[in-house]
């Protein structure tokens, strides 16, 4: 598919994340407005309230997008969804009658604050890189017990804390917690001192389900999806996950870009999941490409000084998909919600520039990676800023989330003080 | 501390679950009723939604009672929760000048439905009886390594899914799930056949907390506890939980008891926690008895049949309370939410008719039960009733929450066909 136009001029630039062709879904708020839901065109944003409310796009009988979340629409159904989509592409496409109409209802995006796009009904996060669970199990059970019995055969997931999930830009508290150095007897609690990031995509769920359900009604059912960063505690993550999980060390926060990107912009991204070594139970078998060729990168910067690219790979990596991952999370009869969200987990490619953590790229703090401004690290220093971006290429065009960034402040010097 | 007498002469029998000394909380509906606020007295309900139309309770300017959850009511905080029971005790004290008010406002506990009591923000289910873990220890990895190290360190948890809580008298479909048997190379995706209960206490959080909070904090936040019935797929568990713990094998439901017995009907009846073999860390350390003395029972009825009490222990074998598992909960700076729900762990004492799951009854299969209609039982059968129940002593009194109950349907044939 060609890059379609729009009369936002910005939006047609071959390399901009949010041409016609996207149109992704946040909420937003600029002077003298309540949080509300926008779409993404260009340097702008299309206040979705104002709108509604002057009566270019209507989906329902009640307002559904004067609201701090997209979960109302999402409730709407598939049909929906199709239909604010073309309905929007008329609107912004170049040569719209409605033009004028439209045009006062666009904010640029430079004076908005970007929020949380949905209200989080649950957070899963699963596990499904192949390369990451490699590279860990390798870390901590030796090359030929990387990987679990289980892995090979279904999404491993845990369910991780809804709380926690914070938007991109929000600066990130390092914790606390109880850990044990291997070198002492007893556990101490202390600040973590192996913060890290993981590189994911994070799907959203958009279709409330109440029993099993197949990949093909799983991929149905999603509405689109996130860049996500799941800052992970290992120090915390190494005393604690033994035997029922990670816990605190996953609960600081987990932060997600600001722009839904719907499923129908990444359709012409599709792309099949890798050979399996075991063929899937039908339950979990793939039915299509499910997984998307989209780019990602993380970068660091220390505080005030250049970012570094510290990685780069692609969620076609990616073992499960999260239609497979959704269908595995409902085979016990679990009710799914809308505005469930569901980490990719950890994207890394199969060399060591491609790893999604840094555990990963420092192999467990043994190999410090050289930033550009000469600085090493093994994990996240107090400042440092790391800022996640997802782009698929089309043709003549760029599908892009906007970027996943936070950066992590000094651990409280006592956390019990406030 | 003596019963406290009522004019509601139900509530005075000696052995009644409910008298003025309980008060507890939970949401029902009765014909022509939408799902509204009760509170239990004796054998009635007094239907707070009418009670706070006809100004006899008013704690917000808005009315809280007329919704399907107390979390609006929580919302209001520690004053408001006392404000509400000495006003309640007042009402329905023997003597109260306000009974011809009052009088109309009770509903037949016999006419009325029981519904979830609150909505759940997030539910967390621990894994901090000692006797629970030490035999399951024991069953997977032998006496000498049945304890992980940091067991006696840190209560250990695990998200679980708010999504699959359901109040008690909820029939539970035995699930579908992929599983490995001992004498297969590969798994399969099959019915549950080894599903199993797990008795526990629910402390539900009423106060809303965004970073570490002390164990005294954690002791003050939490509104009251719940019976608590964590349905297991033992064999699907014993397949997906390595390494990142259960999923699920837990997913399918959890049932709660109706009624919420609040912090203060069970102030008599606090106890401390047991002794340590090592002290704990200054962040979940004891502060002041924090366990009940709660007697606690199961009882397992085929269908059709009489019921055998299968297992009789106390919440007092906890080695961890709930304020210890919520001020762990918050240390990684974890946001704790109005409806939050920690599960306490199976609770098992240490003789075999103390223990509080089948797994463990049944020694993992090994060891039927024999029920009192002379038929034996492993794990669950289909068509079996599960009943938790649970009591307070006090003196003359009794301090009760309703049943835990729920019957095993079998599963669906084609969990895909609907």
């Amino acid at each position: 598919m060609p890059l379609m136009k729009s009369w936002v001029d910005s939006a047609n630039a071959p390399d901009h994340p949010f041409p016609l062709n996207n149109l992704p879904y946040g909420v937003f708020s600029h002077a003298g407005t309540e949080e509300r839901c926008g779409v993404a065109i260009g340097d702008m944003i299309l206040d979705m309230a104002a709108a509604e409310e002057a009566g270019l796009v209507q989906v329902a009988d009640e307002p559904v997008f004067d609201l701090p979340y997209w979960n109302d629409f999402m409730d709407l159904g598939a049909e929906a969804w199709d239909t604010l989509r073309t309905r929007l592409i008329t609107l912004l496409a170049v040569g719209s009658a409605e033009r004028a109409a439209v045009e006062p209802h666009l904010v640029p995006m430079s004076e908005a604050a970007m929020h949380m796009p949905i209200a989080v009904s649950e957070y899963t996060d699963f596990y499904a890189g192949r390369n990451h669970a490699f590279n860990v199990g390798t870390m901590f059970r030796g090359p030929e017990n990387a990987l679990p019995p289980n892995w090979l055969h279904i999404p491993i997931g845990y369910n991780g804390r809804a709380s926690s999930v914070v938007v991109s830009g929000t600066d990130i508290r390092r914790p606390w917690g109880q850990l044990k150095s291997p070198d002492h007897d007893l556990p101490a609690f202390l600040p973590c001192r192996r913060f890290d990031i993981e590189l994911e995509m994070g799907a959203i769920v958009g279709t409330a389900t109440d029993g099993p359900i197949s990949v093909q009604e799983a991929d149905d059912n999603i509405f689109g999806y996130v860049l996500l960063n799941d800052w992970s505690a290992r120090d915390i993550q190494a005393w604690e996950y033994q035997p029922l999980g990670p816990f605190q060390a996953k609960a600081t926060a987990t932060s997600i870009s600001p722009w839904i990107v719907t499923k129908a912009a990444l359709e012409p991204f599709r792309t099949d999941t890798p050979e399996r070594e075991f063929e899937l139970l039908d339950h979990i078998k793939d039915v299509g490409p499910m997984l998307y060729d989209i780019d990602l990168a993380v970068t660091m910067a220390p505080e005030g000084k250049e970012a570094t690219t510290i990685t780069r790979t692609n969620y076609n990596q990616m073992y499960y998909s999260a239609p497979q991952q959704l269908a595995h999370h409902s085979t016990s009869g679990c009710p799914m919600n809308v505005g469930d969200l569901l980490g990719s987990g950890t994207i890394s490619g199969p060399t060591k520039p491609e790893r999604g953590s840094l555990l990963e790229l420092s192999w467990g703090g043994k190999e410090p990676l050289t930033l550009n401004t000469g600085e090493t690290r093994t994990f996240i220093e107090d400042g440092d800023t790391l800022t996640l971006s997802g782009e698929a290429k089309g043709d003549g065009y760029t599908i892009g989330f906007g970027t996943c960034t936070g950066t992590v402040l000094p651990a409280l010097e006592d956390p019990y003080k406030r």
